[in-house]
């Protein structure tokens, strides 16, 4: 009869050896295996199953592709490239595989869906499986889509931030008691005051090593719109060293590994175009207070078409912000600002990064509410350390800026990261006019994004727009509304026929 | 100076030829293009673009993974295995592919996960939209989490079963005002009363043309078990004229493209064992309407471990079902059911197989609980169609049972769809044993489901479990509690490892 089995044992491993099959299937690892490869066979993988790939030290877990016998020599598994990368192996290498453990944390993640709240252990072991490559995309797709909805509370948020935090580096600032920091929850297309206030409060003394995310659902990030400026990748040990001579740094937040779970998080948020609140305050804070910060001013667009509509749902927001990182150990100051139309004249990473050098220059064609708005959200901060009243520091500010303190201030931190760059200039451009006279009384800031999205930014740094009507202005039939910018024709043709198949996105109204 | 572009067109087609990858990639289309092709180049394609490929009338859209140059030849794209499939293609043939349209109805499913109700138009947007293969495999999860936990109303559960129904086939029986249907919302281990149900009230003259699914979250569907038993794949016409001479079939629903979106949800779901109540009863009516279903008895067992666990949920459940199903013109009885403990003995489809046929063959050492069961859901089915009350009817279908008359009925159905098969024995078993002696006080439907899963069960047909020891029984140290099947010495030991660690599946009390 069949042999009855006494003994189980989990780790059934099989030793094979790996090709590179040169596919770039992004974070999530593909392993691709023989459907007669004895390891396929023996222990009953099908499609779609999850294993465990051991090498040298390094592990993760993959998702199994079958494939045709013909395409892999036997003995072997194929790794997509992302794979390669983390096992730090070259074909010829041999791995160890077997089936992955159990996710339990995704019952955790089902708990969620049912509207059941969720306690800290159980959010930091949902974010330790997520930081550990264990979630497929499509798990990862289900955790953000049952917290987004503001369905997460204070609690689950501050559990969260704190989960998110702890699976990274974390930076401290010896010498130093006050490290400040700011943030714009997005939404407002052209809203790029960092650079500028960065310069601004540094100038007065203020230590400010800011890092920046690049764009989640936006055309750019901050760090996108840096990139074109100087180096942005620095490594922890030189943005020290150049805090300790300049005060600050502008750096892309995601080379030096704070809040790294953020990342695999934003990848799957930016392919369903989602972005929760719950896992926005998360987001922000987790990066905050990994980066050592323990002030920060925190700016709310609130408008028709920005990310936040009501003020209403701005007060919530700021109320939660606070909360939470008052429980994290980080003094916030939500300001809450007008967003209603874009902010500056370029969207996209190159076109941002003029706005800011003319307004750094006091160029006089510069735009106006960017430079009020920098000079706001400065005063803010130098308040939040001097405490001389909002008015005296707005005052201040403007006298840093407009005395060429702050440009030179910027010239001084852009050399300290590798020196200022040359900004590229698009392919392709094509001026969009008015179709009819009248005055421009919409801007969909939303939409306006998509287009700049679709002409190819924030991947084309040269890609995006630059408006050449403003909110409120009057225009002629025939009259440049804006300048579309891309890098291939078919990113033109694709940005100017959504522009022309999905509603207004200049409202062009009656001259009165 | 750069060309000012003056018109745009959506449709830039570049035409490649087209290798077969021999990679199984499900039921997501993947295209893989070098990183230097005219069309990544010219198009700006980047890693996880979404794709159209078009070829003689064929279309779908495809997610583009970038390869190596030395992956493929000059001026071809590769496909996966579906996609080849999809377009019904072979290697050397061309495509067209642009950019993929954008998928509006993405929006709609974000204001889903913020918790607004969705219109009957925007549901049947999303669903046309899943339908067509245009969603990936993470946006389709998230849809599916943004309505579990109850996030859909009765009037959104309408316009998804409405919606679900338009996407595929309708049958229609004309000669017959009513057709009967029957299903179980499932999460009871072994719980396989249809083809006895059927059997019985096929014999007393009702017409049943019964499509059931394979599993979603169990480790089997009545699909699944009937696989092992005879021919399930019928085409709808094999169909028609199977119903005409038996009054029933047993069949699966998939094959006869009742409410395809359906499967490409459950896969989703699956990955994610996630069974949301909107889009269960969405999927389980969409189904019988489209089979031309007329009454159904609906299944609801309730369980501190079935799929509904107090008696609260199971009446919310049956209230939903019914309203649901009054708007969609289906006239439903459900029936709340003991769900405290698997029934019959064998879990996995060739053991419930066995059960079916030792209820069927009213063999003495029949699972009692399953003959019960299933002549109480057959009573109420009767008493649907002839209104003689329930107990008159459990008399009736009791007679028909112990008569042969069923047996012989389900015979008759079986070689009508190709035959009765030989069930399969599995490769490898374990039995395992007490470990105390004591009563049985509690078996956890969950975990028990689980370790036939793990077991292989239901992609092995053979694999699965069968109960030695029920509910209330007492055992001695060292008597078998169950026997496990699986095809492989890993699945077996992967099943038994989740067995041990994961708390107790069956609970041994003190001997009373």
């Amino acid at each position: 009869m069949i042999a009855v089995q006494e003994k189980s044992c989990m780790e059934v491993d099989h030793v094979v050896k790996v090709v590179d099959m040169g596919i770039d299937t992004h974070q999530e690892s593909v392993v691709y295996m023989r459907k007669d490869s004895p390891v396929c066979q023996s222990e009953g993988f099908s499609a779609s199953s999850r294993l465990t790939l051991k090498s040298n030290g390094h592990s993760l877990i993959a998702t199994l592709n079958v494939v045709d016998n013909h395409i892999l020599p036997e003995g072997y598994a194929g790794l997509s490239k992302v794979a390669m990368h983390d096992l730090q192996i070259k074909s010829g290498d041999t791995v160890k595989i077997h089936n992955a453990p159990l996710l339990n944390s995704l019952s955790l993640v089902r708990k969620k869906i049912y509207g059941h709240k969720l306690s800290e252990s159980e959010i930091k072991s949902i974010i330790t499986d997520i930081s550990g490559h264990h979630y497929t995309d499509v798990a990862i797709a289900s955790f953000l889509s049952a917290c987004a909805g503001n369905r997460l509370d204070v609690d689950e948020i501050i559990s969260l931030t704190k989960a998110m935090v702890e699976c990274g580096k974390r930076l401290e600032w010896p010498g130093h008691l006050r490290i400040f920091d700011k943030h714009c929850i997005g939404g407002l297309p052209g809203n790029r005051t960092t650079p500028i206030l960065v310069s601004i409060v540094s100038s007065a003394g203020l230590i400010i090593p800011k890092t920046s995310s690049r764009a989640i659902t936006s055309p750019s990030g901050t760090a996108d719109t840096m990139d074109t400026l100087t180096n942005v990748n620095l490594k922890l040990e030189e943005i020290r060293h150049m805090v300790g001579a300049t005060d600050a740094c502008l750096v892309w937040g995601g080379g030096v590994s704070l809040s790294p779970v953020d990342d695999l998080l934003i990848r799957v948020e930016r392919a369903l175009d989602l972005d929760g609140e719950g896992q926005m305050i998360a987001s922000v804070l987790s990066k905050k207070i990994a980066a050592g910060s323990t002030h920060a001013v925190i700016d709310i667009p609130v408008g028709a078409t920005a990310k936040i509509r009501t003020q209403d749902e701005a007060e919530k927001l700021a109320s939660m912000f606070t909360l939470v990182g008052a429980a994290c150990g980080i003094q916030l100051r939500c300001l809450i600002t007008d967003g209603s139309a874009p902010i500056g004249y370029g969207i996209g990473p190159v076109e941002e990064a003029r706005d800011i050098l003319s307004v750094l220059q006091c160029q006089t064609d510069a735009p106006q509410d960017l430079r009020q708005r920098s000079l706001f959200l400065a005063a803010n901060l130098l308040d939040m350390a001097q405490a001389n009243g909002v008015a005296t520091c707005i005052d201040q500010a403007t006298e840093i800026l407009d005395s060429g303190q702050a440009w030179r201030q910027f010239q001084r931190i852009a050399k300290a990261q590798g020196g200022l760059k040359t900004l590229p200039t698009a392919r392709f451009r094509h001026i969009e006019v008015a179709d009819r006279d009248g005055v421009v009384t919409a801007i969909d800031n939303r939409r306006l994004a998509r287009v700049a999205k679709l002409a190819g930014a924030p991947t084309d740094p040269a890609a995006g727009l630059r408006l050449a009507a403003s909110l409120g202005e009057p225009v002629t039939k025939g009259q440049a509304l804006f300048t579309l910018f891309s890098e291939s024709q078919g990113e033109q043709d694709y940005a100017l026929a959504f522009y022309r198949d999905n509603g207004p996105v200049f409202t062009i109204g009656e001259s009165s």
